[in-house]
């Protein structure tokens, strides 16, 4: 598996054929076509049997897919058949909501940590979570082996954040801020900026009756 | 210009572009390169070069591009000249920090009205919007001419939201909630799943090295 090969449009779909997986998987369903799978995600059955085929063909012709399988060999792909620890730091309105998420985050990852520099915010509980001064980032993310952060702080903190949680080892970072933050080339920056779905949605209020969600490639 | 050919790709990464424009404009300059744009953005310049061709050739070799005019070119293709009407149903945490993101959306995109099916949560101000009941919503997506919807109840609920906000008129929605909804087609529907987002970043923890953020063509 050339795992440096898969585009980042898969990637990003690998995730959204899990949940479902794992809800079939509940149900005591054990085989799925591709075709049952497209007209539940909304994909076209030859892209889905496209993106599964980078991680070896699994799927029988006629039988459809091995439920089981597929959730254990996207979750390795994933790498979350491991622990993966999360911190958040912002604890406003989004960070508490973000937070509360965690009852969905099934998969082995887990925002363990939340931090915020408002002397108002620190020792505050949210869920099993109580909000810690940034001071205690760096020993914190040792201790707990946090690998990727989240921020939801406001813009103009954003870079210093992410500098520091890159400072104390952290890999990966979603960024909420809308803002760009700027990091070394192997930490891996998602931004989640809801005023860009936002706006890019607009785009189809006119023309989006013939486009059919053929996504990115 | 043929709209309907713009991949989601390239619609999605127009708002990113206007925000950094914006900036630039805000700061008087007055032109920008494509080198420019790929360094501030992290994209490759030639990849921004494809991107604004699909809106005609306005680009000045060894000058660069016009920042006013690309602010304005963008701006009317996201169908943002004109002022477009927003719905918010869900004023929870999220529900909340969303409403505040009302600040960042100088684009002639403003959320008009929220709406909770909560009586705890009716009546609540959130900046200048009073948390209206779902019962109102058929009404005042007619008399404000609200045509984009977000859903930020919980998953159970999204559903039964969503063919509400469709009866109502709505064209278009971003949904939060971790769930799959079904619409019809002339209806867009864009999801933001944050665990999504947070377990596809799993991917990049130790493959990340040799990926230089390539997007998704």
């Amino acid at each position: 598996m050339k795992a440096d090969k898969i585009s980042e449009a898969v990637v990003r779909r690998l995730p959204v054929y899990l949940r479902y997986l794992n809800e079939l998987h509940k149900r005591e369903v054990t085989t799925v076509s591709s075709q049952e799978l497209g007209q539940k995600l909304d994909l076209n059955p030859a892209q889905i049997r496209k993106d599964l085929a980078y991680f070896g063909d699994f799927g029988r012709k006629g039988i459809g897919y091995d439920v089981m399988y597929l959730i254990d060999k996207i979750r390795h792909i994933l790498k979350i058949d491991q622990q993966i620890n999360v911190a958040l730091v912002g604890a406003g309105n989004l960070g508490q909501a973000l937070s509360n998420y965690n009852a969905y985050l099934k998969d082995n990852m887990k925002i363990v940590a939340v931090f915020d520099s408002s002397p108002a915010k620190i020792g505050r509980q949210i869920n099993t979570l109580t909000v810690q001064p940034m001071e205690e980032l760096r020993d914190t993310v040792r201790k707990l082996h946090i690998r990727i952060g989240i921020i939801t702080v406001p813009d103009f903190e954003a870079q210093h954040v992410a500098d520091e949680m890159i400072g104390s080892g952290i890999e990966a970072i979603l960024n909420f801020a809308p803002t760009i933050i700027k990091a070394p080339a192997h930490i891996r920056i998602h931004a989640t900026d809801f005023t860009t779905d936002l706006l890019s949605l607009a785009y189809y209020l006119e023309n989006g009756k013939d486009d059919n969600e053929d996504d990115d490639q």
